[in-house]
């Protein structure tokens, strides 16, 4: 067979999809599917019971990460992965990771079915706890793998009802006895929905991002002076949610004041005491900034830290600002994504070169191989949320360009 | 003895009022006396043996309101009233209400060691749960006893603990078998600190306020789309917090543009899901708009809810605004508050007369007979907090124009 003809079956990957979401589906029309819990339990022995159906060498590593390997032909060279998580946000959508595991499960199948040999193994990962919304951080599991993260460390993670990551990995029955170790690797390729409106805006159907953005998150805390607001004039208050507002709206300003692509967000907030007829003394916030374009941010946070400071002196509430995490800009694979982009063209699927504005197990993978991330469009930009939603073509579309991927880097000398 | 030469112990009010202040006592420096706990009832039982030290006729009605009566020399006349609170906010000062007990009880010690005669009797009242922080609403009893609430239905409130105030009441042993119900006043008068900055502001020692100003609730509920923040562009987005931050900074300027006496304040805001990675979707937040003219109130809040729509419209953000509550402002008798003005000239203390931003027990005593109140300076104007303070001599200097303003009232025909 010619396997530039080949394609995935776009019905089996839609059914299998459909299966996977009925662990764990919500009221809402998506999916809760925490990591370590009975629903991730579930999850993952069916996903464990598809890859031994098709003859997949499974191992479970210390970390509860799952690896389906299928052989090459020849088996010393590094082989080509392709994953990402089956774990959901709470009330999330039903693709958000899983479409990157049932995606690449669909290839495997497909070669399967169809007697296609690869010079190089391919190997299907589903990472642990992708989404850190019960155990945090997020990406922990894939970042212990790729060496970023300490094992220990991670096991330590407790949740709000203060179980530990390794005891809940225990209890799942998904703590594998493989040391949760990187090994050299061809390539790796992230499939994932784009959480995000760009493809459907631009109408595109396949996005490459050619990496994700820089990370930068800041924690602020004002002072304000607390009194009853009735007997208390307007002149002379000093109103900590007042500073905050404004402060929230200069973030908001941002990205169009400095130009340049970048997003500006406040989307945490503290306020106290937080009573109807008392006047605000405390505020907590939080800003995140992202851009392709990491000294951009960085000139940005210098201004917006001078706004601040001006607001708060002009109100009278003292600021204190806290710089929380830096991520730099992580550029992906330029010959992978490359390849992504020419597989669209020669699907005739129209193909975007763009950025990744969140983080994916990816990040770390792109530290320790070459790697490329496959994004089809998410309907209205939604994620984290029920109605998350893509297209069942625009799955089976970006399978098939996963599909001839995998193969065209699996068959590299 | 003339009694216009007579004056009150201020020295002995210090200490009463510092003895007060050990019960509750919190590090700050401030007290903590929630209504109808064990530290309520130590407060009250030493009240009650004070009240009983000066051979006050006392008497506990079914609210748990104490009553402590000095006879007149015509016992057929009604009465002249004076009183306020002893619970606290929570981390409260050491002057909010309990000063408008201890401020009669030592005008009464000092009629009492002077064999002072009063035509009317003079009657004392701790009003129970005025503050209203532990069981909402706040002047629960007095407004039980002025006939403007039900008693049951003030029986049937609870705490964030669910317990009634009812059974709170018959735990510390203060559920009286009086009724309470109002009965006929000749006059009340309610000493308390200002909870405000003006009397510092102008350099006065005694305020007359000729009322409570109106106050008007607004809660306002917007609705966002919640995003990942990295893949979503600005352009498009519809942050609820966003839309909250501009009407949160139109309401504090509200006064300025509208004119005339006005405060108004966003005190309170709830968030929605407050991630720092997601656009917020849904914000809930308080307006509180307080006037001398309700007219010009209503005025403003239409200029508001005009100005709301208009952000929401422009922010794709759709409203819900809820007319929480309204109560009209109330004036006190002319003729009270021009007493407390003359007392306070007569004993060479410069008076202000002005307004009260904050609801007080007299605002339901207002409704059933003549109501006057003394304010004295709060330092800094602040109040409900553990550093409100007010000096001694302050303290003293109201409890002098209290005593004249009792006699005056008490020798009417």
């Amino acid at each position: 067979m010619n396997t530039e003809d080949l394609r995935i079956n776009g019905k089996r990957l839609q059914q299998t999809l459909e299966e996977m979401a009925k662990i764990g589906a919500t009221p809402g029309g998506g999916v809760q599917r925490l990591t370590l819990t009975d629903e991730d339990q579930a999850a993952r022995d069916l996903f464990v019971k598809w890859l031994k159906e098709i003859d997949l060498d499974v191992t479970i590593d210390e970390m509860g990460n799952i690896f389906g390997r299928r052989a090459g032909t020849d088996n010393d060279l590094p082989p080509v992965m392709s994953g990402s998580h089956i774990d959901s946000q709470p009330k999330g959508g039903r693709f958000d990771g899983i479409l990157g595991v049932m995606g690449p499960l669909e290839v495997l199948r497909t070669l399967h079915e169809n007697n296609i040999e690869t010079k190089r193994p391919i190997v299907i990962v589903d990472w642990t706890n992708e989404e850190g919304s019960r155990f945090a951080p997020a990406m922990v599991s894939s970042g212990v793998w790729a060496g970023a993260l300490e094992r220990d460390w991670a096991y330590d993670r407790t949740d709000i009802n203060a179980k530990r990551f390794e005891d809940e990995l225990i209890r799942i029955g998904y703590k594998g006895d493989v040391p949760a170790k990187k090994w050299p690797l061809h390539a790796y390729y992230e499939y994932h929905i784009e959480q995000g409106p760009m493809l459907e805006r631009e109408g595109k159907r396949i996005g490459a991002p050619k990496g994700i953005l820089c990370l930068h998150w800041y924690d602020i805390y004002l002072e304000g002076e607390a009194n009853q607001v009735g007997p208390t004039p307007m002149e002379g208050r000093h109103d900590a949610l007042c500073a905050a507002a404004e402060m929230i709206l200069t973030v908001n300003r941002l990205p169009d004041d400095m130009g340049g692509n970048m997003v500006a967000t406040v989307g945490e907030i503290q306020n106290y005491p937080n009573s109807r007829n008392i006047i605000p003394d405390k505020v907590h916030f939080t800003v995140d900034i992202r851009s392709w374009d990491d000294d951009h941010a960085i000139k940005a946070w210098e201004r917006l830290r001078q706004d601040f400071e001006a607001i708060a002196q002009n109100r009278g509430c003292p600021i204190r600002i806290e710089e929380t995490w830096r991520v730099e800009h992580s550029p992906f694979d330029e010959k992978l994504v490359q390849r992504v982009l020419n597989v669209a063209e020669e699907l005739s699927y129209p193909g975007l070169y763009m950025v990744s504005g969140a983080g994916h197990d990816a990040s770390y993978m792109n530290q320790i191989a070459p790697t490329a991330m496959i994004f089809v469009p998410s309907i209205g930009g939604r994620s984290h949320v029920e109605v998350e939603n893509t297209t069942w073509e625009d799955c089976e579309a970006g399978g098939n360009v996963l599909l001839h991927c995998l193969l065209q880097s699996a068959n590299e000398s």
